[in-house]
């Protein structure tokens, strides 16, 4: 920071986002950045480092992980609490007057950049782009970047060729005058080229740019990748059919030449899509005049929902999963009395029987598979020195989920192998309660996921309580378990309308800090609703469960309930028993169709 | 527009925003230029005329207005509907390539400036200013602008002095480095001031602007104002009692130049605060630099925070028009059987018995009287040919209000005076259950008003049916019955979070077209909730109902009520029949008493 070499000058402070130049959440080894500068291994946090300060931003999930993985060298600054500073009016705070602040442009989302270089310029300071990444200049064992093979996406589990994709693109970018789109994002690469990988763990996506013109289709992707004989077929690299769709391969790195060259050649009425989350290095290689930043790229949109072959898959994936699972609480039930079975050896089981269902491929994320105390840690990850012992005395919660070829799921269930305290009931039926407000909501077509944020929370509110997490996030078809637009969460930017077709969880929570956690999650998916009266013909939209596991009936107060929740429970439970009953009752799992017979037991 | 003489050349386009210069909702005649043009006389609405066309955007509470007042030389875009272009979409859409868009840049807010330019940049067009505004050129009989007496306000009623006020506004100023605000609004000039007039009907403001500075205060009023002794005397004009504190007066015009001497003279770290929707003009006189728009003024967040004084002045506004509404209620039962009550008479006979109250100034919006299909136009007001007679077979609904000297009120009531059908029944049972959810709310402080935008629609939601405004929106206490920055909208632009003090409406809605309209408003105030639990010692907040006017149990299909809501309902009705019955009694109107007592018996 302070020989400037690596800038045009000394910087006074230096920003550490946490994604990399894909704006990933799940990154890779090589690109965990923020991780190695203050130990922090959380999925969102930002790090900024002054010539006298360390500060970190996390969000409410995070919050004990982070005060327990940073030192005292480092601040931690809980975003969402109204006492916390915004990094900019932290960094004004604390800077002496007319500083620079460093930021590497290559990593620093577009939008990011602007809010912060104006809101820093505003008080006399300057964003500056550092060419070289000052962390990996100090980080000596810094990882390869990852390149795993290529794996091709069949019809049968996509729905649509990456012809049709592209096509479909092209006919959005004519609606509004667009001659280029650049894709940026790994999920949206790998999802319009019907193509997948690992390079990423738990995200079956690959580094990869593409730049998709009127006639021209480039990817850019390392080379070696594509000597497989299936993605030369898949991709018709050897003989195109159309000579629009012939695909162009390019080195990964050559994005930002082949960029240039694009743009330097574009006509005056010519105009360039770009998300607005883009790398803001690659925004600016985009003249100004032809730039169009997009908050939701129109492959975003079309990602998000899922076409009728798509929803048969993920419909297949979550009653394998939830025979997994069966398989698993049946296995806890009967093992947890004897002692042996900690938070790392119940993840390893999931694991297990999720890996012998058919098309598994792997976890969708590393498992929560947390006791008591551990679990009022939002995202918590068993690790040696903090594993505990399951046991008949204290809540276990398992926020699991895999990619199948067919389908991503995520599932969350908190349990109690004993005798629960009144207030564990207490909250685990106003989680439930909140569940179920969101999964029966009734709301009309065009709805954003944010109005429903309160439904999630009433019941929890009117004791007092609260959880500092969103109530759902976009989950991918083997793909990222986290995806945008849509969500169900009190943060509304970029909350785009709830449509038929598209894939949200439904996961309210409690955390008691230092005593259990509560959090109970269903994959589900947007449906259109009958209702007595349709008005202005808009339609209606509602909630069908994907995820299809039982609610532990032992932490439910029933005196909480009211006659329609409990119908609401009844009915799925019915569901969970008939169709993952069925599929057990196929595989020969007797146990846990035992098990789950009578976990689903109408309750009175 | 053609001619160029107006601006640096020929317009393409011309825009007509609603507001004013200082961004009223509600406008003096002088400043009705969107109503010139198009006929449609609502309190929204933005007219764009080309040389080919020429469009309005209005939202859901206008549709049906609109399209009665405005010819078929206009498109009526109805904003917030799926297929309804952005103003800025469908100039792009219309417009030859290169073309220029004018609009008055002393009218457009900056905001909107800015996202309009952006728009229009990004596809080729410009937005220019131009300098004469369009409308005055051709519109010969032009109204003179207003400038009523100014009034002053004792502590008594506002609870907090001018001098209080300003010094408080330095101390935000000094906490982020700024050493001049801007006041544009006009309330907030008034509420600043302790001042009071009637420049704008309904809103008991004057025109000026303020220049607030870290030891000077600079008023923009017409002087002619300021030579009443009573108001020299409270500005303390000709023996200020602090140097720091000696409010200088200038023509109302003269901001203009002011503001340009004062930033001519600004040091390198000088800031000026304005508001972000203060016109495009004033805010490019403060040079880039020097410039911190802001969303929400300083003045507009200490302004929504009711002071204790101001908290009993709306009690007792509230509890007065009340007492005005249930003589009314009393009234009309009597005299609709004889057939001679219409919509207009109905109004008038609200304003007279609410002028009967002590502290009585005006309305505080035009009274919305509306019988059967006219209810279903949901800022309906009552004209001589549209005027409806009330009956014993339709719904009747009345939307009024009142400024007192204590306090600004507003309340809408639906009544039946024969027997509703079971439709019009459940539509105003579901809009109660809704009314109900938000008034009964119990969310944690700090919470935004849009995340209770659900509860109050679920009830319709449910059965197919929505409305298509905000639930609530501030209430200023004798300033504008609509006031920023907090409310309860699926808008979730600038909504603050909610805090005890704030003042706002609760008012779902449902709307049938050309049939019969439903609302019930009660103003609320946020207040303190105790609750079981307080999670991280946030503490938690709800509602306060100040409205005490009882709902009408014929129009209540109780089967839809749950008994948590019936109760609610009793509470409230118990309430209303003692501190409204107090009053009533005190002031010998037995009839409407009588009629209290009837209408607020148990519901079973």
């Amino acid at each position: 920071m302070k020989d400037g070499k690596h800038s045009s000058g000394p910087v006074q402070a230096y920003v550490v986002p946490s994604g990399d130049a894909h704006q990933s959440e799940y990154i890779a080894p090589c690109d965990r950045r923020r991780e190695f500068i203050c130990g922090f291994d959380g999925s969102a946090g930002t790090a900024v480092v002054t010539e006298r300060h360390a500060a970190m931003w996390t969000d409410g999930r995070y919050f004990l992980q982070a005060g327990q993985q940073m030192d005292a060298n480092w601040t931690l600054m809980r975003t969402g609490l109204k006492e916390t500073p915004t990094q900019e009016d932290w960094l004004i705070s604390v800077l002496p007057e007319n500083s620079k602040v460093g930021v590497d442009p290559r990593i620093i989302a577009a939008d990011q950049w602007k809010s912060m270089s104006e809101a820093l310029g505003a008080a006399g300071h300057s964003l500056v782009a550092v060419q070289s990444n000052l962390i990996d200049v100090v980080w000596a064992d810094r990882a390869a970047r990852p390149s795993t093979p290529l794996v091709t996406l069949r019809l049968e589990y996509s729905g649509l060729s990456w012809q049709d994709k592209i096509t479909a693109l092209r006919a959005k970018m004519a609606e509004r005058r667009i001659t280029w789109f650049v894709a940026t994002a790994l999920d949206e690469v790998a999802w319009l080229f019907n193509l997948r990988a690992s390079d990423i763990e738990y995200n079956p996506v690959f580094f990869a740019y593409a730049l998709v013109g009127t006639s021209t289709v480039i990817l850019f992707v390392d080379q070696n990748r594509l000597a497989d004989p299936a993605v030369r077929r898949h991709l018709q690299l050897d003989a195109p059919d159309r000579p629009e769709l012939d695909v162009q391969t390019r080195p990964y790195d050559s994005v930002w030449t082949e960029l240039q060259t694009v743009c330097a050649s574009l006509g005056t009425k010519d105009s360039v899509w770009i998300c607005d989350k883009a790398s803001h290095a690659l925004t600016q290689l985009i003249p100004r005049v032809h730039r169009c930043p997009v908050a939701n790229t129109p492959l975003c949109l079309a990602k998000a929902v899922k076409n009728a072959t798509e929803i048969q898959g993920m419909r297949t994936a979550h009653i394998k999963d939830a025979v997994a699972l069966c398989e698993l609480f049946a296995w806890l039930e009967k093992e947890i009395p004897r002692g042996t079975v900690t938070e790392i050896s119940a993840a390893d089981k999931a694991e297990e029987f999720r890996s012998q269902q058919k098309h598994f491929v792997g976890l969708s994320f590393q498992t929560i598979s947390a006791v008591g105390p551990n679990a009022a840690i939002i995202h918590y990850k068993p690790m040696p020195q903090t594993n505990r012992t399951l046991s008949t005395h204290q809540v276990y919660l398992i926020d699991s989920g895999a990619q199948f070829t067919d389908g991503t799921t995520d599932v969350t269930r908190t349990v109690h192998f004993g005798t629960p305290a009144a207030f564990e009931k207490e909250c685990y039926t106003r989680v439930l309660k909140g569940h179920v407000a969101v999964s029966a909501a009734v709301f009309p077509n065009g709805t954003r996921g944010h109005l429903l944020e309160a439904l999630a929370r009433a019941a929890l509110w009117e004791a007092g309580l609260d959880y500092l997490h969103g109530t759902g996030h976009g989950v991918g078809c083997f793909l990222n378990v986290h995806e945008g637009p849509c969500g169900i969460s009190f943060k509304t930017l970029n909350d785009v309308p709830l449509e038929a077709g598209m894939v949200v969880s439904d996961e309210p929570g409690y955390y008691e800090d230092g005593s259990f956690g509560v959090r109970l999650e269903n994959v589900v998916l947007v449906v259109p609703a009958e209702t007595k009266y349709d008005y202005r013909d808009r339609g209606s939209l509602t909630m069908e469960p994907l995820t299809l596991v039982p609610f532990q009936a032992r932490m439910i107060d029933t005196q909480l309930l009211t006659t329609r929740e409990r119908h609401w429970l009844n009915d799925y439970h019915r569901k969970c028993r008939e169709t993952v009953g069925a599929e057990l009752e196929r595989q020969g799992r007797r146990e846990a169709l035992d098990w789950l017979i009578r976990e689903t037991q109408v309750i009175a």
